[in-house]
Parts: structure tokens; C-alpha cells; sequence
């Protein structure tokens, strides 16, 4: 790697738009969560897709790492150049470029946030469901395949990426899908790039799959005595094919955190919170349908939020669990476990994890997107005691090792990066081997995210 | 290629069940399309993975093609052995391996057919929604990456098969995908081999995500004066965001065929053929909102089907529409085209392929999973006249080029064979390019279908 050759190139490139500045670099080598900071060589900041390409050109030129950067709010070290070379930061390439009503889609560019989007859609009648519930940029969620709090509904966004401009690793510039809802034209490369975590290239363009504002809304908290419970209760509404929106489980603990946080007084027990979308009528119904389900499992009655202010509040709380979570041990730092078992495992999933999170002594609530199986416990550590990052590693460890032997997933939703990469050989066996071949085959210098997702080359 | 050694290996794995019988191989070469037919040198018809493994090894060590073989229903070639070998009919690895009722999941081997595990689920309250029509086999239909009418509600093979056994061209089997709804572990494998046509693997088992059996069914149909006035009635029924199963339109030839055929009394006119999944409540709430919609656009009055009867005699007509448009030319063979736009283009494609055949002088009637901006025409030519194959072939040729123009796919459903494989080039550029590159890492030797969907290597 020739990194000042390769920086000096970009300059004549870029001009005052690659930079070295200490505090640019700085930024751009941290993460929220407990990686180490690790800056970048220098950051570029391009505004269109030949820059991009040019970008990555000139890196392959040089063998020097490139590594996408969004709003850095992943969490597990994706976005960090843990090798050096350049960031390549999407700011500056954050349009909306063409909302196509009839055919509900959103081209857009990668730089872009969720936010924005939704913002800029208001007026259509038209959304972007898709909700992890930072305001992550939309090249950033396709490339750790986000979901968050919308997914049972609305899928993944595996499911709502339509097409794709990639820069390959070559610098090429290719298009994946097409304006086409469905093909069966060949490789699903779409797929490909989605979840691929900027290693196979860099997202300079995405075709996003809107949603219609739901003509109602309605949500709820219903209180149940365990989480059992409450998990039978998911499975239930499910299966008798409600069409729920969004359905979320806060344990105690969690629900503790979010009553200090926010002044709430809901009674200290897992909580399921709920939201239909739908028709005036089709909303009650779907209501009236749940609550009957609930009442089979001695659920709370419940308070039902027609009313836009009421819903944010409640949905705000949710959003909020995690700095409410935080706010539970003041100064302490965060582990974020995110596993996804079968949704007939969940309910011993949470509860052996909660068990031994509390005979570990790590301080750990519990909250989730039950409605898919996957869910998170808030791991709190003191960032100055290496004993609690161990322990709390160790508990994350063992919720890995639990969701693999229950048929479930290492990462329902924040992806692998670095932080999972040592449970890859397990959960996929010879796939990640196969996962190996394809990232030689597409990026054989090995410039794009080394070290992230696929076996190490080196 | 030492087709001879890799037999006589073959035998004394297999025994029996490797065959070279005359019938037996032409019933192999065959397809329901135009194709020549094109015997392999052997069938073999595997029992277990491991078998399947052995196969593969075998056949990698003599460099003979191997290709996958459900139920012979794909309609670009894809199970032909075009460059000889071994064809792997899977009609004796057809079992339902486990149903999980409460994660609505079904395990099956691939040789199952559709209409086989839907049998076997009836008592489970659940179903499999993908419809291609024909009663295909569980692993073609994902390997085509195949949908019919019910893709506007429940999606494609992409959306309902959430994990696979795969074994590749090493003969290694692998897992991918886990019992888990979602994950963001590494590379959509899964979304990788559904979708590629046996050329990086052959599925030895898949595990399919199911649905409700719905509580209330509707079904009806509704005339129209024009193709786009029925489009623009899908569009806004898109757009209100009812949660349509099926919405299916017949073009004024159709109609006829099916009238002749069925013994109906349809007006000739465009149709749409509708059906709803819900409760009572909420398919009445649906058929209401759509009878609004559609009056917009001058439909006719319509009646609703919910009794059984009535639902099944229509969808009979609808599924039957091939056998149909058939009999309308008797002697006759179709080449089915298969194109998908995006749904705002879909009433000029449909009308410009209309005023295209019949100016052409092809007979081709028009149906289509309009929600999904995917249609089909019926190209009817004497089998021994081959200025008709070359006049159908040239309207094809001009369809795909206009889904293309107008943003969309060469194919919705079928998939690409050997019949699609001259537009890859230009719907894809530079990514069909890259799905070579994928092939070539996991096939290097080429004995996975070659000569299928990815640019010839030799």
C-alpha cells in the first residue's frame, strides 16, 4: 500500500475535498460502540458517482484500503478503518433523486438519512418504512441490511432495496435490478450488495421501495406478567395472520429504564407495544382481535393511541429506550447484542438470557422486534474496568452461542463487521468459505473494508 | 469430459438408479417450450444429499455437466441438458422434512411439488402461497426464482424461502440462511441460489416461509373498456395500499380463448380477476374500496365469489388460460414471453405489444400479474412452419427491447435458460459480467448447467 502516493492522487482528484485534518480523521474513526478509535488516513468527500469511482481507482492504483462511511452509526466497527486507508464519506451525496409516485419507488443517493427521506416524502402520500431507529443514511442500512422496529411489516431492507449503482472494486460503475417490482433475470446481485457491508463495492445509488401512509394508525402498551406470556401472545397474533405493523417487547428492566428516563409510571413488567396500520375500520379490528388474543394471556388492558401525539410520545420512548438504558448506569458504555432465533425459541431465548445475564451480575435490559425473533440486550459496562467488557463479552458470547444452538442467527439486524466475525465459521459453516470465494472473485486485491464480514486473506 | 468413466462411477454408486434408458432420457431432454430437444447421456435420481454430493463429485472429477431436474416445467431450457451429461431428477427426494407450525416454516426436500406440501399442510391452518401455476417442484420453482398471481401480496421465491441446503460444484454440501426471519450475517447466500438456475449449486433442501390460510376469501371479476383503464384501477388499488392476493388481468384474446375453452359468457373486454384474503370484515371492507376504485375507471359491476366453488371454477379459468389460448390454434405450439415493467409503463407496454402482434400478424393473447407490472403473451405458431417461429421470436425480441426501454426486465418469472441469455448483455452491462466472475469462483470447472444465464465461457 502506497498511502501517500494514493493521497496525493486523490488531492489532484478532490482538491479540499480529500482531507487530513486531526479532528476530520478523528470523527471518522470512531463508532458508537466499544471498538477502539481508529482513524482513517485521510477522509474524501465526493459529490458524485465518477468521483466515487475515481475514488476507488486510484485506491486499487495504490492497494490502499476504502472503507464507506454513512453516519457512522453502526455497530460493529463496519465504518472503521481498521487497516487505514480512505474514508470515503457520503455527506456530500445526499439527494433525492427522482420519487417515481405510480410506480412507488425513491431513487436516491447513499448519503441520504432515512429522515430525510421520509421528510421529503410527506407531502406524496407515500413513506419509507424502514426504521432501525438511528437516522442512519439509506446506503449505510442496505449495506448492513437494517430493519429495526417496522420489519414485521414491512420487511427488511433486503426486501426494499430495488436496484442498486455500485462502484466495483475495478472503479467500474454497474447497475443492479431494474425499475421492474420483481425479475427473474439472472444472479439476485441486488441481494448481493445488501448486507455486503462495502466490501463487494460502494453503494453510489439506491431504488427504494416506498410504502402508502397508512390511511390510520393506531398504538398501544399491553403489561404482561412474563415474558412467556408476551411471547405467546406474539405468536399468536401473528399466526392468526394480523397484519401488525410493529410489535415490541420491553422486559422489566428495560421498562424500568424508560419510566426514569421519560416520567412514566408503567408498571414494572415486560410490555409489549404495538402498532396497527390500516383502515379506520381494519385498525379496530386488528385491535379487537389482539386483545382478545392477550386476554388469553392474561394481558393488561390496554390504552389504545389514535391521536398522533399520543403514538409519538410512545413510540419516542421506545426510540429512546437505549439512551434511557444507558442513562440507568451514568458514564457507563454499551454492548449491544442483537441475536434472531426461530420465533418458537424466543420466549426461552430471552428468558435463559436474562437469567444469565443476572447470575453473571451484568447489567443487561432486554428489548426486541419479537415479532421477528430478534432482540437486543443493552450490555452497560464502566469503559475504565476491563473486567466488565470481559464479562460483558463473555455474556454476549454465550447469547451467541444460545441463538446459534436454538436455529437462529448471530445478527438479526446490526450486521457483522468486526464485532461478529469470530461467529461466521460457526453459524455458516463452509458458507463463509464460500463467502471468501465470492469477495476474491469480485474484489481480488482486497481493498474494499478488508478485514470486515469474510474469512481474512491475510 | 469422460462421459463413459463417469457413468460407470456413477453405476456403482447408484445402482439402478442411474439410467440410460432411451425413454427415459428423451422424456429428459424435453421441455414445455420451443427448445429442440436435447437427451442427456444419463438420469440419475438420487435419494439422500449425500448421494447428490457423491453425483457432483463424481461428476466434477470426469468435467460432466450436471443438471437439476424437478418436473420439466421451466420455460426457457433450464433443465436441458443442451451440452450433455447427467441430469438429476430429484422426483424421489420429495418429502415434507418437518412443518414448524408456530415459526410458520416448512422444510421440504426439493423434488416436492407446490400443490404436494399444500396437500400435506391443509389440516396445519397454513399454506405455501407461490403460485407459478404449473404444479412445479419446491427447488425449480426457486431456482427460477419463480412467482405467479399471488406475488403482489405474498412476494417471489426471493421472499419465501428462507434457508437452503445447497451442494456445490465441489460436491461440499452447505448450509445457508438459518431458522431465524431475518439476519444480517454476511452474504444472502439463500438470495444467491434462488434465482440461479442450478449454475452454482443444486438445493437439496429448502426451508419455505408460510402463511395463514386466510380466514375469508373473496374472488371476482370486473370488466373493462380498456387495458388502461384496468391498469390504472391496479395502480390506484396498489396505491390505497389494499392488501389484494391476486389481481390479474386478461386482455380481450384471452377472454376468448378462455370463453371458447371454459364454455363462459365473459364480454370481450380487458378483465381484471381479483381475490382477497382476510377476515369477513376486511375482504368486504377490500371489495368495497376496490368497486369504488374501479367504477372510477368504468369497470363493470362485478360479482363477488366467496363461496368456494365459484373462487375455484374462476382461478381454474385462469390457471387453464394456457391450455386455453392453445386450443384456440390447435397443432399449435406457444412461446410464452415474459416481460415486467415498471407498474406506470404497464398499460403503454401492454398496449404497444398488442398493436405490435397484431400488426405483426403473430397470435399472441395478453395475461398478466399486473400488480407486479409482469405479463405475458401467448405467441401460438405452427411447430412446422419456421417463418412463424422466426416472426415470434422477432415480437419477443421486440418485447423485451421495449421492457427494457421502459425500465424493466426481459423476464418477470421464467427466468433466463438459454431462451433470455442474449438480453443479460444488455439489461445487465457490466453486472452480468460480474455474475461470471461469481460463477466462475464457485464453478470453476463449469459442470453446474453450463451454458445457462451467465456469459459462455468456452
Amino acid at each position: 500500500m502506497d498511502i501517500a502516493r494514493a493521497i496525493a492522487d486523490l488531492q489532484s482528484s478532490l482538491g479540499q475535498r480529500i482531507t487530513l485534518s486531526k479532528s476530520d480523521l478523528a470523527l471518522h474513526g470512531q463508532s458508537e460502540s466499544h471498538f477502539p478509535p481508529s482513524p482513517p488516513d485521510a477522509v474524501a468527500y465526493p459529490e458524485t458517482t465518477a468521483e466515487v469511482a475515481e475514488i476507488v481507482t486510484l485506491c486499487a492504483r495504490h492497494r490502499v484500503p476504502v472503507v464507506a462511511w454513512g453516519t457512522g452509526t453502526s455497530l460493529e466497527g463496519q465504518a472503521q478503518a481498521f487497516r487505514g486507508g480512505i474514508v470515503v464519506d457520503f455527506s456530500r451525496m445526499n439527494a433525492v433523486l427522482d420519487v417515481a409516485t405510480a410506480d412507488m419507488t425513491a431513487r436516491v443517493q447513499p448519503g441520504l438519512t432515512r429522515q430525510a427521506l421520509n421528510d421529503a416524502l410527506r407531502a406524496t402520500g407515500l413513506f419509507f418504512p424502514v426504521d432501525p431507529g438511528a437516522n442512519a443514511s439509506l446506503g449505510g442500512m442496505a449495506s448492513t441490511r437494517a430493519s429495526g422496529t417496522t420489519a414485521v411489516r414491512y420487511g427488511t431492507m433486503r426486501d426494499n432495496v430495488l436496484a442498486l449503482e455500485v462502484v466495483t472494486a475495478k472503479g467500474e460503475v454497474i447497475r443492479t435490478g431494474t425499475g421492474a417490482r420483481k425479475s427473474s433475470s439472472g444472479y439476485d446481485l441486488t441481494g448481493l450488495f445488501v448486507g455486503a457491508e462495502g466490501t463487494l463495492g460502494l453503494i453510489t445509488e439506491l431504488t427504494l421501495r416506498l410504502s402508502g401512509q397508512p390511511e390510520a394508525i393506531s398504538a398501544a402498551v399491553c403489561a404482561f406478567d412474563s415474558v412467556a406470556d408476551a411471547v405467546a401472545t406474539v405468536i399468536d397474533t401473528i399466526q392468526c395472520g394480523i397484519p401488525i405493523a410493529r410489535i415490541e417487547l420491553m422486559d422489566t428492566e428495560s421498562v424500568r429504564a424508560v419510566n426514569a428516563h421519560a416520567k412514566m409510571t408503567l408498571p414494572e413488567k415486560p410490555h409489549l407495544l404495538l402498532e396497527f396500520h390500516g383502515t379506520p375500520a381494519s385498525t379496530a379490528e386488528q385491535a379487537e382481535s389482539f386483545g382478545a388474543l392477550a386476554r388469553e394471556h392474561k394481558g393488561s388492558d390496554f390504552d389504545w393511541a389514535t391521536q398522533t401525539e399520543a403514538r409519538t410520545a410512545l413510540w419516542a420512548m421506545r426510540h429512546n429506550a437505549y439512551y434511557a438504558i444507558l442513562g440507568q448506569r451514568p458514564g457507563a458504555r454499551a454492548i449491544v447484542t442483537d441475536i434472531c432465533v426461530p420465533i418458537s425459541k424466543l420466549a426461552e431465548a430471552i428468558e435463559e438470557t436474562r437469567a444469565d445475564l443476572d447470575q453473571a451480575g451484568v447489567m443487561g435490559p432486554i428489548l426486541g422486534h419479537v415479532g421477528d425473533g430478534n432482540f437486543h440486550a443493552v450490555l452497560l459496562i464502566d469503559p475504565d474496568n476491563p473486567d466488565e467488557l470481559t464479562a460483558a463479552k463473555a455474556a454476549s458470547d454465550r447469547m451467541v452461542t444460545r441463538a446459534l444452538a436454538l436455529g437462529g442467527t448471530a445478527t438479526g439486524e446490526h450486521g457483522i463487521g468486526v464485532g461478529k466475525l469470530d461467529y461466521m465459521q460457526r453459524e455458516h459453516g463452509g458458507g463463509w468459505a464460500l463467502m471468501g470465494a465470492l469477495k476474491h472473485a469480485l474484489d481480488p486485491l482486497n481493498i474494499l473494508n478488508p478485514g470486515k464480514l469474510v474469512p481474512p486473506r491475510n
